[in-house]
């Protein structure tokens, strides 16, 4: 994994940490990986880091490419600075799309709290928009605004049909940002035709992020088994949106007498009994003389032992194509 | 995070990658946390990038401090030399756990299939060994040693009473690595009294790492949901044996009914209708002014605004001690 | 389990099919069950089967008391006749209270599309009332009530201040039952200070039932693995307001160190290094002179293997009693 | 749900309890439920109730027909008494395949504890055996028949070719049951090829049930939260072995510009543009009149409607087939 912080241009301060898991050619499913902005709250005053890091790692342990946007609070910091700041932050992922093989298309931002509020923004106003946006205990109202340190826009009226799907998590209980945020939010999504999934769970106060020990600052009051449930649904959610990786290959279990040839994609043990297979096989890997080593091989194509042995045994491209004739050219009994 | 790669000193090309999720302040409750040693598969005769990273990140996700160990594979690297790096590997973790603030009480070590048996091998074996031992499809018999490119030794007769407790995963129809390697290791436990979990799950073939598309690259037969679950039970197990993070402090809510006083530990509207208490916040947080921000304020304690402002409207320690000293001296009524 | 049909009065062919599990005294910690209604949908032109029994058996084998309502359906029969069958169901449940051991204060009503609405019915407009309110998929508006066989009566403004806590699951797919039913009925309910969970899953078409092969007739379109999440979520939810069955006794295993006496209630171990403790067990129970019997019997106390064993093995109260005083006596060393 | 309970023949006092959920026609997809036999274990001396009906409903809820067990107890039945009425019970089972839509193919047996014992003894030695085998904590070796009220024989050296599949759970705690009864049992059947399934949970004391409060007793420690994954885990296995309910067909939304004609099995919205469809479909549904009700049928199929509408307004065969033929001859346009 790598780990890069980019500052970004819009506000003195804002920064962009970057979660990128390896690129490597065994995982040969992966191309691109799908990008996550993760918006952390803190009532445009601070960013609290039990909705920042954990919720990225929690992600990334999904293979998601992930973000931790640190964007612009305090009483000096006025809407729509941290506006700004999202959009930039969407903007840096899609132009490095290519080097940090992120797909594109496959954006979503989730933020917490105050940082729902500014998630829930990019998706409806934003000049660049994730393609899905998870909020989690989401301020929308206008009248949320007015207690914060600079005042921020209500976001029922700016639903567009250009807001891409949302999914909402939140909790009846909560006493700090009234429930009234969601209900009415996802009234405005209905209203637009916007899809939508949503749990509002009864039980939880406000600020649970994933709603473990791990993110609980100690506190029980943020620990809720049920409400935890969020971020596997929010999985499962993505996934009817876009799939998950792809893994449709079979492993090549074919045999010689399915084939009616002998070849490299078919299984060792199945064309072993020939005598012309045998020689020629013992020629390119002699190890297959000990039974124990031919065991192990029998249930295998060359071509799958020839990607997992080390690269020291390995045969190139070439190699395997000579070797591939020469099978073929054995007429099969 | 922090990622380090060191270079251990035992062989040449053998490494250890660190997962290293930052320290917070805000994060109170965690102040080490528990490692794992992740130890990929591959025959020892390479390293399996699916059993590497995306375990390491997995484990990360929960709170972990996660190491990815790359020991030594190949023909000319025989037995004992990975053991060597995998204990070096211990070694450098415990020697960093006050830099790096691992909890060096709570190291576990997971493995998968040849990395299995490494990682048993240090359990039972290991001059330095972990304090819990998880298993994937583990090699733990003669037999297989035979077929590999440098003999290893099996492991039931190696189980002593100083090995850890161990969690085993596996199926059933695995046809590279025989059920026995599971069944007789969990004997050998059992003979020696050495407390164990298993998940023997009959659908699945080798290799199966996380089972999910993630690690599959690209074959359907890598992606089971049942055995799936392995993850989330070792989990659980580990929670089992050491408890999750702590979680057990209430938000403050006192009222100042409830302590007969007021201070900066009870909730600001316990003690609001006091006039003079109200003249006294006033000075000190004019904003409280604002019925809407007054609101807001009510249901916490002086104490959590102070923590959950920005830094720059925060209290220091002393003005802190100053506001509560002056709010006990108000009379209570 | 005990199934009964009991025939309602209020209407021809309305019936209450009670599902009641058994009550046996080695449940000791069940006195009362919880009870719930069952209603399914059926657009008040018919009833679903899909709806019906499979619903039930799930609510049954949690525990509960499950009675299927079977109410007035088909053009010639008016609103509110299904209303009167529903709050007779009611009735009927709770004068048995006593006689089949339902917990009269925890009966919950789930109701599927009409079925729902006519639960939402039953719960804010009822002459008798649920304790608990879940909602699959329900009509919940005036519009809905306009294309039925008979003119129901829209429930946003039904909701009261004595309406019970609400459970509402749906899918924003609906094509049948738009999700504004959902949506506006939530908003009533916090309009209404009535606390609420809710799970609105993207993915699914209307009528789910328990969105499992089970309850799909046969249509792919009525399993879907994420929306079949609702029943546990409704479980947990119940668990929530109402706690689960109790289970808050330790099993004794109090030793004679403990105590500092011998009694029925410390482990046989522990007192039977003493010579009168074991001639005077010997007596009573002549077969723990066999070393296998002891063993099984040592980790229990003499109260636990009384309740354990076969009736035909098993001491009086007066016999325990004399046992427990001669163990008193003897002096603890 | 029928119950039914069946005296035994075998000996006095054994009887077989049958819950059978209702065959309806609406669950057109469930030909023929599979069928569970629950055996509650009590040490051959009693029949535990937590053992016995929660499990017969759990499995219920999930579709199967389910048969408690009352087998031969206490000092006066000796072996084999239990294990012929459990192969009556087999038998009576599948006498009453055809009468009670029992899948014959498809039978399992459940076993706790020494119920455990007696599942195992009828997968091994049975002369009538279940399809599949489930064992919960069971008894397994010749040591424990020693100390039970007859002696039993130990099952290592029964198992043979015919032995079915068996899924086992246990727990490494248990104290009365040694775990080696399990792990020794998986090696009997590794040794003969017999597929399994198991999990070991590290935690949890002798006699869990279900492990939850539900069938706890009220001591809290027959609940683990862990250990009782144990059922859902058993449901995924059988879903392996046999798979789930069928639920392959797709509910027809089939339009008249795909088929290129007008008939009762494309949507109603596809034709009803068509002035002579319009004007045939209001004589035989004049309600579609109501732009509502037209609303209400328009994405459904003439064939779907008729199926949901109650009996009253139903079309025969013959009449949906004359109105099929009429909408056939109008050309498509």
């Amino acid at each position: 994994m790598n780990i890069r912080e980019i500052k970004l241009t819009t506000n003195p301060g804002a920064t962009l940490t970057a979660y990128l898991p390896e690129v490597h050619s065994e995982l040969s499913n992966i191309e691109r990986r799908p990008g996550i902005l993760v918006i952390p709250g803190g009532a445009y005053m601070f960013l609290s880091a039990r909705e920042a890091e954990p919720v990225a790692l929690a992600y990334a342990a999904q293979g998601y490419h992930a973000f931790v946007l640190c964007y612009s609070v305090g009483k000096e910091h006025h809407w729509p600075q941290p506006l700004e700041d999202a959009q930039e932050a969407m903007q840096v992922i899609v132009s490095h799309a290519e080097e940090w093989k992120v797909d594109e298309k496959r954006i979503a931002a989730v933020g917490f709290s105050a940082g729902g509020h500014l998630a829930a923004a990019l998706g409806t106003m934003g000049s660049i928009r994730p393609a899905a946006v998870i909020l989690g205990y989401p301020c929308t109202l206008d009248s949320l605004g007015k207690i914060l340190v600079f005042p921020v826009p209500g976001l029922l009226d700016k639903v567009d049909e250009k807001t891409p799907p949302v999914f909402l998590f939140s909790t009846y209980e909560d006493d700090v940002v009234p429930i009234s945020n969601s209900v009415r939010f996802l009234d405005a999504l209905n209203r637009n035709r916007i899809p939508f999934e949503c749990h509002i769970f009864q039980k939880g106060c406000h600020g649970l992020s994933l709603a473990k020990p791990l993110t609980s600052a100690g506190f029980k009051q943020n620990v809720e088994e049920d409400a935890a449930k969020w971020f596997e649904l929010s999985i499962c959610w993505l996934h009817n949106l876009w799939g998950d990786f792809p893994s449709e290959h079979s492993k090549a279990r074919r045999r010689a007498d399915d084939m009616k040839e002998y070849s490299v994609n078919v299984t060792v043990e199945s064309m072993i009994g020939n005598p012309q297979v045998k020689e020629l096989l013992l020629q390119v890997a002699p190890a297959l003389a000990d039974p124990d080593m031919l065991d192990q091989a029998a249930p295998m194509t060359i071509t799958q032992i020839n990607r997992e042995i080390a690269e020291e045994y390995r045969m190139t491209q070439q190699q395997m194509e000579q070797l591939n004739a020469a099978l073929k050219a054995i007429p099969y009994i």
